[in-house]
């Protein structure tokens, strides 16, 4: 099982997440472009401590925006949108390729990961751009979604995630964040979810069911003052029963 | 002797420069990256043109000001300017490659380009990104620059360039804008400038005096109404003297 | 009848538009405020023209996105829509007022126009925003439009606008942009429809059709090579008929 | 004696300081006008509670530089400095008016009010756009710093400040932030200093000489995590010795 989370949200005065202590803990960093957060130097330090660690780099890929943190749906053009992917995974290979390490995988942001769960145009334009980046990188995303479906249907190796502290619907859905109890907050049972995951095991729904999660990598949060802690609590419980998480394969 | 050209500098709603026509002229094309101009469909739209037309392209690196189109002064630490030209860098190769080329050369833009002739520690900013990004890019710039010398003395490969229509002062340095015959219109007479250039012969300066000006490669102005028809006339002035442009050695 | 048209749309080096011309034939003058288009600079200069030829200016309020012109739609939360509308109009308003001159009136731009057409919550944050400021502004738009009805709601002054150069369906709506005939390229057709407007006649639908348009104000295009010739045939078409256009009326 | 804070410096999902809780000490809040930090929402926020809590605003101007924190000298032509600055006051005062109050004085920011200290063309830009805005708006800097006197050669009615928490050289400048002993930490004797000032009492220089610093309003910082215990210590010291902080005079 693979951890990953996000990083290099900070944008110069202005600092989100502990990126060095979250890449002691996961294995998977998604690093931020630029476009919703993220500054060069931002990134270049995070792909250094990445590196160290030996942690794998996926692009955190986003909509051009950095006041709604790339949390607002934009009707981009798909051939546009396929040159913004591009031109955001460039730049993190360079500051990547700058502390000898490399991009493996792509992660839509925020609002554009939710939209390419169901708007075609634009799940087909990141596919698209993923493919003409010609690296073989892999696509991380929503079991299920389009985005996947269509990255797979393309040839790309694909990865589904599931999350650490989100409450999934009997369906298996996410309980969207403005609901009661949406969020889980509670580190012990974050990370007995989290080894329930791991071991391949029914993860509890809002309501009590039973739910199978197919994933091959967990999403922990970084952004909040409580992320090193759970993570940290996470990465604990699966040493304690012997899981060692290592990154989604490479190739 | 090369020719090379800013090209990709329209940015959205905003057209500036006939890429396609240059593309045609040109044996280098200076790529700008997004920084001062250039978004990411422009810019790919210059590298697929540049292809097609077997043009050589190069990194037009600039500080982040659109507003100004790179053209004032920034005073950014040598730290994060180091970053913030292996991201424009790896943002450029990222669009080249999607059109099957890639980045040749990095020519820095506007103030960026005129700091660096005798800003010690920007100057040594941009040689430390170029040297970092690690892909044997070359360096092109003004004659005598800290940027060139600085750039050899990192064991990069450096390329000198002589403008076409810009007049000398008898010392070899650039006619301010300001002042009057600082640039050269007439078609005729600048194809002759450059005939002289690719023939390694001296130049006349603003006083009439002759100046020895070394270059291997020519910069002709890609963002005036008149800038394709005076491109054109170099290019065919050299060709009825028997001269074929040709592209700055890869390696 | 007024006419209006969209101005200050040029950005630090990009050009676009002939501010001044048209500043010679219009009565209103929907300046960019820097989201989508129009700096500082720009913006003042269209505003000491307007006032040097008596013109009253509206605020083209648009979404924060240079890069696509405001032509993208951005799904932003009502309140922070009606903050970035008061932002803009207040920007515009110190520099209108630096030339002696006032907003008077507000018209969205772009996308915004477009989604305020019918998106209750961005129209509702919208009229907020121009009763918010407090000076009696006027609001400028669509007939038929939520973004009038529901300022007309709020106690303020609305105006419609009919298009000089859109083909309209027999229902009244545009002929979308890339359908044959959507946009009329004659001069001539164009100043004919223009004087039928200024009658209250009815204007001819795609369709050959008679359809009534009521508008207090003509939205000529400024964007366009022919921008000016058209605006100046319409100007003197009417002149020739003895009607002088006039501003929306204050107060 | 008046107090003043620097406020509104959050951006989108970026929060910095506790703008509610200083709001609470000071008398003058110097609030970001969105160039180097501040969005609508952030700064129409501070507004409301200025207003709530009777606190004077002022426009709190930058170098258009999100990255930079409008740390980081941009040399901006004067005419254009001019219009942005106006661009600045007005969107302020948009967003002041919609929570009834208003933009008393100017205040540059970071490297802007480094600048302006001794560049004498950006000094009298900023001068210029606040005499262009018109509404008697004070000026607020450094002693002896160019841009107080020509904003007083102007007409313009200056207050100076002093800073609580920055060491002085004998001479009366301000020790490099570099240097050892440049900060002061201790609020006590940060407010003991403070109490000094506020009875135009000569304070201790870096070297432990005495130095006499005229000023009508101190400067609390207010981005830093020990801001408002620091700002509270201020007041209350000041309070226990019958003194009332009391916003510089509007008019």
């Amino acid at each position: 099982m693979d951890l990953n989370a996000d990083l290099a949200e900070s944008f110069g005065r202005w600092e989100l997440g502990d990126d060095e202590a979250l890449l002691r803990v996961v294995t998977s960093a998604n690093v931020a472009c630029g476009f919703h957060a993220g500054d060069p130097g931002v990134i270049r330090r995070a792909c250094a401590w990445a590196a160290r660690e030996g942690v794998t780099i996926g692009a955190q890929v986003g909509y051009r925006d950095l006041l709604g943190f790339g949390r607002r749906f934009v009707d981009v053009a798909p051939a546009e949108l396929t040159d913004e992917v591009l031109y955001q995974i460039g730049a993190l290979e360079a500051l990547a390729g700058a502390e000898g390490t490399e991009v493996s995988y792509v992660k839509p942001h925020g609002a554009l990961y939710n939209t390419i769960v169901s708007h075609r145009e634009q799940a087909a334009a990141v596919v698209e751009a993923v493919h003409g980046y010609g690296r073989d990188l892999a696509a991380l995303g929503l079991p299920g979604s389009l985005w996947l479906r269509l990255a797979e249907e393309r040839g790309l190796r694909t990865f589904r995630e599931a999350f650490a502290d989100r409450a999934y619907t009997p369906e298996g859905t996410l309980v969207p964040r403005g609901e009661p109890n949406a969020v889980l907050t509670d580190p012990d049972a974050i990370a007995a979810r989290c080894l329930r995951l791991a071991r391949s095991e029914p993860i509890e729904a809002v309501d009590g069911s039973e739910l199978e999660v197919a994933a091959e990598s967990i999403c922990l949060h970084g952004d909040t003052p409580e992320a090193v802690t759970i993570a940290r609590a996470v990465r604990d419980r699966l040493a304690a029963e012997g899981i060692t998480p290592t990154p989604m394969s490479r190739r």
